[in-house]
């Protein structure tokens, strides 16, 4: 049974232009840190996180289960072998296998407090440190970190919302011809997936060479004083505290620019960066109605440009 | 002591019709994904459940148990062994015997929900992979997933309800004469079986070629452009945000058709169709009187045709 | 220590009608499944139980108690030994042991849910399996289930009340000199056990023949026209949806026959019949007062008889 | 270190005689099975127990501390050994090696429910048995329950209270001369234990004989019509549903008479009784202030004594 | 590193009277069974315990943290050497290391129950035992148990509240020369350890032969008629039940008049035994404000004076 | 992958001055024992602590997980060995790493109570001690506690609070300038962390010398009179009743006056040192905004001044 023919090409995927971006923006810039998809059941988000895998060779996800345990997920030393043999054993866990890779949450805000803390810990270093009875051992563990939760089922601790660079909500299609469009599709793929997957080839390639491109264009972007300025402003006009979130937003415009084919940040490439990196860091409740209301973000980034763009 | 000699022949279940189909349905589409079943204690469902089973030749029902512990589930890999002897032993667990099988679980809603999660895993992957200390095993697992809940008892996580293709109610019968046969068939087979069974050996035999050529039919049938309209549009309608409905609201309808004879999808099969789709997708406590008020779908389905059968 | 000399002979148990007859409607025909005793603490319960298998030889009583581990109810399989030795070995527990026997469970409302899951699925299946690890055992489990409760200490699962063939209440006598009679005997019983036992010898003789008798008569009764409609009307009376139900009143009214030493049955036995299989199944609260007013029940049978023996 | 030399001596107990009486009774008739003691810390209960054993050669108080194991208290059966070597091994528990002699548990409100549960099986059958994996092993076990608890920190489930023959209370002492009289008492034992045991010597051989004697003459008791009468009016008149306290109230009555040297029972001792065996088993709250109102249940008596005794 | 020679000497100790005479006494009779010591953090009572053990050479405390099992407290049973060795082998615990010493709790309202269990009984036998599988093993456990609370943060059981003989408060000091002074020596101290305690070496000497002759003073005082009156009275009077205070209080009285180089008790020994031994015992609430009033207890004390020592 | 090369250096961070003084004056005196950093996420916390180890040479930052067991924490003892070996084997955990370096532990109100307990312990004897079945070990156990706290999530112990000699708020910075600098900065060091700390090896090293130089400043300085004075005024004016606070707020003023190059303490030292040692030792909800008026300290502390120094 090949399990890796039955990819949906991310190329297929109907509609959901604001998750697709947040899932490239972190193939452009994998420094990034990760992504929160906000949703309800059913709409194909881990299709999605599969698909984004599947569409850069040698890349892979790495499903971290809601109930692994901590030794699956920061891996065990095995200490008998040690004060026997006088060397260590090390058997990784998941944060190893994620090195370099997708780590994928389903239900992120189901998970253990212990496991956040291991991620937390990794996110934080870029480093699996595992320590037991006197003896440690440590690898690198830096990895896209790409999360989904239905915000109607509780929510996620500050540290481990903070530590997503971007979140994006997804919705179901409220277009008819949008909606047939994905069952046809759907019903194709099911039906021969190798036939399906070879139609989606030549826009998978393009995909590839445009992520690619972005890489390299963004070596050349220069976080600009004017730019500075900006990000430091909406963050204090947001409330948002910390400093991440100004860091963030700056990565995120650089990489958008980046993908739009640029070496020069424009407006709207901030635009669409607060999208994504702004709300989920708004204090108090960050999944209110009130503070999810993308139209007064744009508005105030609008307002700020004017400002700094006048002169 | 022979355990499958007392099995109830499906054929000889007195009423209980939206139950029937909706297990047959599901013999006609092994990949439709299974059925809730949704009613009272003493309603037959775990008779009707094994009857199904026997009716098809080589078909089996596994039973997962709500005490079932996840090893038992998923199974175990031997990690010791496998250290030892330098080669991996699986010992396998419900969900690799439930390959190509019926899965019943009775009381789904009170299953644990390190288990839940085992089953959406297997049920999105059609692989079952279980993973200990560096080494992992997968083997295909795709299955009829038969859930049995009393609504009265508690709800089902979202994203399990939405796994199951159909939801079908079952009620006790209110007519005199059906609870007098209920009664007649009951004591008739407990008092001889094997001759009970002899008496609905034809009916059963019939139902089973009808299953067969449905199998057959259901090859035939293509997705016209009008039932994608017709079906994109009663997603929207009804407020169901997910794609899988859509796909298996028409998944469903085919099957219909196909189990009726017929390699054209009619009005009524949209009908019977949306009737066991729907109403568990439908947002907001998906068993409140007013999400169930069944005579509500059929307006608005019957309204959906003139409007797209008018021309 | 010689324990078996200690039984109390039912023949001797003073009043407790009702509890009397479903103990011994159970013995006619041990496949009605069992009785629930409903009472308060103190009021002989369990020494009526003792005594009922001490009637029929050969009969035996395996207590459940309350604290018991799954493991020692429906037995272990021993994997390692499997692996090991390449045959499986199964150390049987309490539901082999209770196979054709009385399986006892005071303060049943207590119970553990995972024995309570092992309990209904030997009780539906009338088979015990265990699995562990890819192996499986079976092996035939049927047995009288005889449950007490007191209704004040919490309730019952509603598919464990529903498997209950019959529930009967038991109450302390309020007349002096039954009380006296009581306590007369057991203080003949305790300073002289062998010699009160011989006194009830005949009596014990005689009640073990009727119910031998009547287990001859039970073959012969069929379920007439008259019955059917009778018990079929009871149940959507009542508003019992289960079939169940159904089929339990028209067998218990068979029994009650045969045990009066008739092949026929009268409107008493039918009423006799639902007085102990319909009230803890009726819709809502069980156990409130309301549900278990004998009285109306009895007044809705009457109105029966009349309207189905009218002609 | 001598343990045993610093027992207190029964006879050197100063006031308490309802708690000492109940005591003593359980000495008469080793069958009434045990007191409930209820009264505050500091009231010298475990002191008067173990005074009690200290009284009668050969009897023995067993202590089962609330943090109990059930292993501990019913006996582990060696499942291994039984394999290995085809015989099975036990190692009696604290019922083991009660049998005979006192049971004594501090605190018994705050037993767990397992234990209890073990309690409550040795005390109906008179044995203990443990089953492990199809092995079984009984053993005897009568022994006197001693209870002691503080009603003031929670309640005593209904069948354990029942169980309990007798309940006394008790208070500290409120004459200036009785307590400095119990200073005056432990400030001598604990300066010169040895000495003071020497004092008493005299009184607890009185005593002890006064115990043998009662024992001789209980076997000449005979319930006499009358008393029959008089036990059932009782139990009815207070409301208590179950036999055990109508045979309770006998044999206590009878034990009483055998104490005070008589064969003959008097109404006082029918007096003496009710207040020891009838408190703790009416219904409802039977800590309630107003079922423990001893003076109406004498007047209830005092009533029935005319009425029984008039002609 | 030297952990003894950082020990803070008793007599360095600033203000706190109350709690260093509590100490003392239980020097003075080690039988006394100890202190509870009340007050907020940050009160230096850890200080005074160590202190207190260092002042007495081999006087010696034993920690018992809030989170030792009860295997680490009571010590355990080797069971498997004794089956296999034929002799049994005891791990000691706390208990035993205590034997003739400090046992010191910090924080003893946080204890857990079984922890609490094990101190009751061998507070109240002097005594432990440990029992596994038929095998026990005894050793004697008589201590100083002093232990600590914060009233603000949860109650005492009333049984191990009632174990301690005193209980004492102690609060910061609020003279701004006593705390200068509790500074300066803190400092001088943490500057140089071995110098500070040689200032003390001399006011510690003293205090040492202080105890020493109250121990021998002590044999010679008895308990008078006058003194027994007294302190039933006072225990009536305060509506303490049970007959410890009133023992209690006696033994330090006449503890408290050997402290003071006396060998007769006079009144004031009386009123501050009585602070030291009544305020927890009072029922209801034992540290309510009301109860804690002890100028309500002098009054009563000096009114009880007058009467018993009139003529 | 050299982790340590990533280190941020301290000389780097802009702005959160309080925070940085109260982290370099626990260099300036050790035993100080640690600072208190409340705040919310993404302020930089950790990235200062793991900046200050960094800072002096041979310290380094041991952190405690809010997942790390107990074991890890005190260490094992190896009992098995110890009994077969004849000596015992100790496998240290983290409270003897962290000796004489900085314990760290983020989001320190999460954790366990037992590892409180553990680390109380620690900290109020220098010693960590773990003993099992009757053997123990010790060892030394100094360190700065640094803990990190979002008042928002939970209080902290009060003995825990209690052990921190300091408390120091942070907030994300407001203005403009600064929170560019803090983005330029960042991004400067994640594209070249080599060439970034070398633009700050000249400050670095004079922050070294500057903790170097006052080190030694410190045991020049001498607790006045009048620095007594005002001290324990301050503790009594502020209700706070421990010695700790004052003995701790004289330290803290002496170190400071150290850090600023002089061996004389100056109002404006006392001021500082209230700010950090007294808020969090405040009665009654430590954390309430009203406790947190720093103006009101300073207000208090001015007045004092006035008092202090009139003559």
């Amino acid at each position: 049974m090949n399990v890796n023919s039955e990819v949906f090409p991310f190329a297929a995927i109907v509609g959901q232009e604001m998750m697709k971006k947040g899932l490239l923006l972190n193939l452009v810039n994998m420094s990034l840190g990760g992504v929160l998809i906000l949703g309800e059941k059913g709409t194909a988000k881990s299709t999605a996180v599969r698909a984004l895998a599947d569409l850069m060779p040698g890349l892979r996800v790495v499903n971290l289960p809601v109930s692994a345990t901590e030794d699956r997920v920061v891996g065990t030393l095995d200490i008998e072998h040690a004060v026997r043999e006088g060397e260590k054993r090390f058997e990784p866990g998941l944060l190893a296998a994620a090195h370099g890779h997708i780590l994928y949450v389903d239900e992120i805000n189901l998970l253990d407090d212990a496991i956040v803390d291991a991620l937390l810990d990794a996110a934080a270093m870029g480093v699996n440190t595992v320590e037991r009875e006197g003896i440690s051992h440590s690898h690198p563990s830096r990895f896209v970190l790409i999360g989904t939760m239905n915000p109607e089922e509780g929510e996620l601790r500050p540290q481990l919302l903070d530590r997503f660079a971007l979140s994006v909500e997804v919705n179901g299609e409220r277009e008819v011809t949008n909606r047939m469009e994905v069952i046809r599709r759907r019903l194709a793929f099911e039906s021969d997936p190798v036939q399906f997957r070879r139609t989606y080839e030549k826009e998978q390639a393009e995909l590839r060479r445009r992520v690619e491109r972005a890489r390299e264009l963004l070596q050349r972007i220069e976080p600009s004083e004017d730019l500075l300025v900006w990000t430091a402003t909406v963050g204090i006009r947001l409330g948002v505290d910390g400093h991440r979130a100004d860091i963030m937003l700056m990565k995120t415009a650089m990489a958008l620019a980046a993908f739009q084919g640029r070496t020069r940040i424009v407006p709207e490439d901030m635009v669409e960066a607060a999208m994504m990196v702004m709300p989920h860091r708004m204090r108090k409740r960050p999944f209110e109605e009130e503070a999810f209301d993308a139209e007064a973000i744009r508005t105030l980034l609008g307002d700020l440009q004017e400002v700094t763009h006048a002169p």
